[in-house]
C-alpha cells in the first residue's frame, strides 16, 4: 500500500475543511486591510534562494536539475519570489505596495511537532514605505490574524525588537559594523547556549577587535534586560555624543510604532523583548516573534524590516516589512483550545426516490434547487423508503425529499425532517420557496 | 533579474483575483452537488504514477531523488492520490464517496498556448458507485462546472463515449480481448494520423490474429458515424446472440445515462461521439471530453469510469468515475468571451489623517471599522489634504474619511464621496451605522 512522503500531509475532508478555515480568516482579515492577494511558483530557480540566503540553504531544500539542466527548487519561503515580482514592476506599481500570499512551502528538516517538511504560511509585505507606520501596520495584521480565530492576549504575545536599535548599541560597546551580524548570531543563541560556549562563540566572533568578550556578554545582558521603552529612553537620555541622539532618534520611531499599535487597541499584545533577533542577516530593522503564552510557548509567527532584499535581487532600493504565519503550530494551538468550529459535510436537502418512474421530476428538481445555490444530494437507486432514508440520515441531512408515485402523481413533494420524523406535504410549484424558509430556519 | 521557470506563472494580483474566482466557482459548485473536498501533497513517491501509468510517464515529470534517497515527482495529476487515500480508509468511508480537489499538476512538457508546465486542475470523482447514476452526476457536474462562468450551449459541447461498448464492439468484429487495448489508441488516432500510417498503426497492433487491418478500420469509421443513440440501438437490434444481447444491455445503460442527464436539463450540451476513447489505458467505462465550440476547439476537461485502479494501488475492489478541468484553457475562453468580472482592488473606505494628532483617533476608527468586516485603508503619513487625497483615490476608494484637527475637536468624521466631490459631516458616536449605510448603497 502507498503512504505518502514523511512530513507532508494529507488531507482528508475533515482537515481540509480546518485548512479552508484558516486560509479564509487569513483571506478576508488581509482584505479588511486592504492588502491585495499574490501567487508565485512552487517551484523556483535554485539562485533565487542561495542568493538571498546563502549556498547553506541548500542542505534544507528539496533541490534538483530538471529535464533541461536548470538547478530547481521548491521553495522555502515565497519572500524572494515577491522581491522578484516587484522589482520587476516597480515604477508601475502603486506604492506602498500591501500583498499577501497563502502558499505551500517546502524544506527538508528533521520532522518534529509543528515542523513539517511541507506547510503553509501566511505571508504579508508592504514594500515602498520606510516608516515605523508601514511595520506597526504589518505587526497589526499579524496579531488580528490570530485574534480572528478567538485567540487572545491569554493566548498568545508578540514580541517587538529592533535591528537597527542593536546595531547602535553594538557601536556604543565599541564593536565595529562588521562583527555586529556575527555577534547578533550569537546574541540569537544568548538563552540557549551554556555561559562556557556563548564566551567561546563570543570570543570567535569579536576576533580581531578589542573587545572583550566576557564583558561583552555582560553589556548584552544588561541591554537585553530592558523590558520597556520607557526603560531604555531613561538609559540613554543622559548620553550626549551623536550616537546618543542617533538611539533617541530610533527610539521616537519606537514610540511611533508603539502609538499606533496602541491607538488600534493592541498594546495588551506586545511586549519588548530584545533577546529577539531574528537569525537571518537579511533583516534590518524592527523585528518580531509571536508566541503561545500557554503550553509549550510555540512560535506562532515572525517577521520583520528587510529594506535591503529588492535590491539585492536585481530590484531598486525599496524598503520593505513583512511577516510569515504558518499554518502546523496555529492548528495545533486552535485544535488544543477546542477553538474550530465542528466539521460537518451535511447537504441542505438529500432527495429519495422510490421508483423509476419519479426520477425525472426529482432531478428536475435537484437540478433547480443546486441552480439557486443549496447544497443538495440524491440516490443514485431507486429502492425501498427505510433504506433510502437511512442513507439520507447517514448523509447528516436534514431534511429529505421524497420523491414516491403518490407523490408525483399529485404534483407534491414530501419533506421530511430527519430530527422530528415530521413530514409535510408541498406542491412542487411552490417547493423552491419553501425549502429557502426551512433552510434558513435555525435548527 | 531573476524570473520565473518556463512554463510556470507569477499571479500579480489581478491575476490571483482571475485563479481565485475560478477557484470560488468551481469550489461553490462541487459543495452544492454534495462533494466533499480533499487535498494531497504536490510531492509524491515516483512509484505511485509509475505503477498506474508506466514507466513512459517519467520523461513528463518533474521526478527526482530526494536527500532522504527517496524517488520522488511533483505529481502530474492527482487521481493516484486519491485512489491511495480512498483506499486507505476505505472501510471507513460512506459510500458513495463523492470527493473534489482544486489542486496544481507539473508535467514536465514542451509550452503551448493553453498548455503550461504547472496548472491548476479541478478533480471531481465519485468512489464506490458502478451504475450510471454516477457517471450522470460526474458529467453534470462537469458542465455545470462550466455553466457557472456563464458558458452555455453555443460554447461547449461534451462528447460523450464509452469504452465498453468499444470492447464490446470490437469483440464482435472478432478481435481478441488482449489486442483490444492496442487497437484503442489506433482509434484514439484516427482523425491524426494520414491514411497509410493508420493502417500500418492498425496492422501491428493486430498482428497475430486472423483480422484483416483494412477490413478493420472500415468497420472503425462505420461505428464512429454513429452519431446518436437511436441509431447504435438500431444497428444493434437484430443480433440475436450473446454478444448482441450485451450490447444492448450496454446501450440499456447509455439510456440510463442520458435520461438523467436530460432530467438535469443538460441534454442540449451532449453529443454521443465516438471517435473520444481517452488514450490512458485506465478508462474502463463511459468516457468523455469537454470541447470548446468556438475558435479552435479546445478541450477543456476529460474524464471517465476507471473501475480498476483503486484495487490496482492496492485498494479494494471498488468503483470509480471522475473528471479533471483545467483552468489555463478555461481562463483563455473565459477572457477570450469577455467572461470575467472587473477585477478591482478598491477598499470601501480611505482614512486620511491631516496631523499627528489626530491620528489616535483616526487608527481606533480604522481599527473597529475592520473589525466589523469593512476594508480600510489609511495614510501612513499625516500631510496636506491635496496629496493625501489623490493617494486616496488613487487606491480607488469611493469614500474618503477625513480626520482633521477640526473634525476631531467636534467629534466629528468628513465622509467625501470621491466621485462627486459631496461631503458630510457624520458623529463619530454614529460613524458604524453611516459607514454601513453608504457600502451598502450601489453605485
Amino acid at each position: 500500500m502507498f503512504t505518502s512522503l514523511p512530513g507532508f500531509r494529507e488531507f482528508y475532508p475533515e482537515e481540509c475543511a480546518v485548512q479552508n478555515y484558516i486560509f479564509d480568516k487569513w483571506r478576508q482579515l488581509a482584505l479588511r486591510f486592504g492588502f491585495q492577494e499574490w501567487n508565485a511558483p512552487v517551484l523556483e530557480s535554485l539562485e533565487l534562494f542561495t542568493e538571498k540566503s546563502g549556498e547553506e540553504i541548500v542542505q534544507q531544500l528539496f533541490n534538483f536539475e530538471d529535464k533541461g539542466g536548470r538547478k530547481v527548487t521548491l521553495r522555502p519561503e515565497m519572500t524572494p519570489s515577491l522581491a522578484r515580482l516587484v522589482a520587476a514592476r516597480a515604477n508601475a506599481i502603486r506604492r506602498p505596495v500591501k500583498w499577501f500570499a497563502i502558499g505551500e512551502n517546502y524544506r527538508y528538516e528533521k520532522q518534529q511537532r509543528g515542523r513539517l517538511r511541507a506547510f503553509y504560511q501566511f505571508n504579508a509585505d508592504i514594500l515602498g514605505e520606510a516608516s515605523p507606520a508601514a511595520d506597526a501596520e504589518i505587526i497589526a495584521l499579524c496579531a488580528e490574524a490570530l485574534r480572528a480565530f478567538g485567540l487572545e492576549t491569554q493566548d498568545f504575545r508578540v514580541r517587538l525588537s529592533d535591528r537597527t536599535l542593536w546595531f547602535l548599541f553594538l557601536e556604543s560597546l565599541g564593536i565595529p559594523e562588521q562583527t555586529a551580524v556575527p555577534l547578533l548570531s550569537v546574541v540569537d543563541k544568548l538563552e540557549r547556549l551554556p555561559p562556557e560556549d556563548l564566551l567561546k562563540a563570543a570570543a570567535s566572533a569579536l576576533a580581531g577587535t578589542a573587545c572583550d568578550a566576557g564583558q561583552v556578554i555582560e553589556s548584552v545582558r544588561a541591554f537585553v534586560a530592558f523590558d520597556s521603552l520607557d526603560k531604555l529612553e531613561a538609559f540613554f537620555a543622559s548620553r550626549s555624543d551623536t550616537l546618543g541622539g542617533k538611539i533617541r532618534e530610533r527610539l521616537g520611531e519606537w514610540r511611533a510604532l508603539l502609538n499606533i499599535l496602541g491607538a488600534m487597541g493592541l498594546a495588551n499584545f506586545l511586549s519588548l523583548d530584545l533577546t529577539i533577533v531574528r537569525g537571518l542577516a537579511y533583516y534590518t530593522g524592527f523585528v518580531f516573534e509571536v508566541f503561545e503564552r500557554s503550553g509549550d510557548g510555540r512560535a506562532l509567527a515572525g517577521g520583520g524590516r528587510y529594506d535591503a532584499l529588492v535590491k539585492k535581487l536585481g530590484g531598486p532600493d525599496m524598503p520593505a516589512v513583512g511577516f510569515g504565519m504558518g499554518d502546523v503550530t496555529l492548528a495545533n494551538l486552535l485544535k488544543d483550545k477546542g477553538l474550530f468550529p465542528v466539521y460537518s459535510a451535511a447537504v441542505d436537502f438529500y432527495a429519495i426516490v422510490l421508483a423509476p418512474e419519479c426520477r425525472p421530476i426529482a432531478l428536475a428538481d435537484v437540478a433547480a434547487l443546486r441552480h439557486s445555490g443549496m447544497r443538495v444530494e440524491y440516490s443514485f437507486k431507486d429502492g425501498k423508503f427505510g433504506k433510502l432514508i437511512q442513507a439520507a440520515e447517514q448523509a447528516g441531512a436534514r431534511h429529505v425529499l421524497i420523491y414516491g408515485p403518490d407523490e408525483v402523481a399529485a404534483g407534491v413533494v414530501k419533506i421530511r425532517n430527519t430530527q422530528t420524523r415530521t413530514e409535510q406535504l408541498v406542491p412542487r410549484t411552490s417547493l423552491m420557496e419553501q425549502l429557502c424558509a426551512i433552510k434558513s430556519t435555525p435548527t
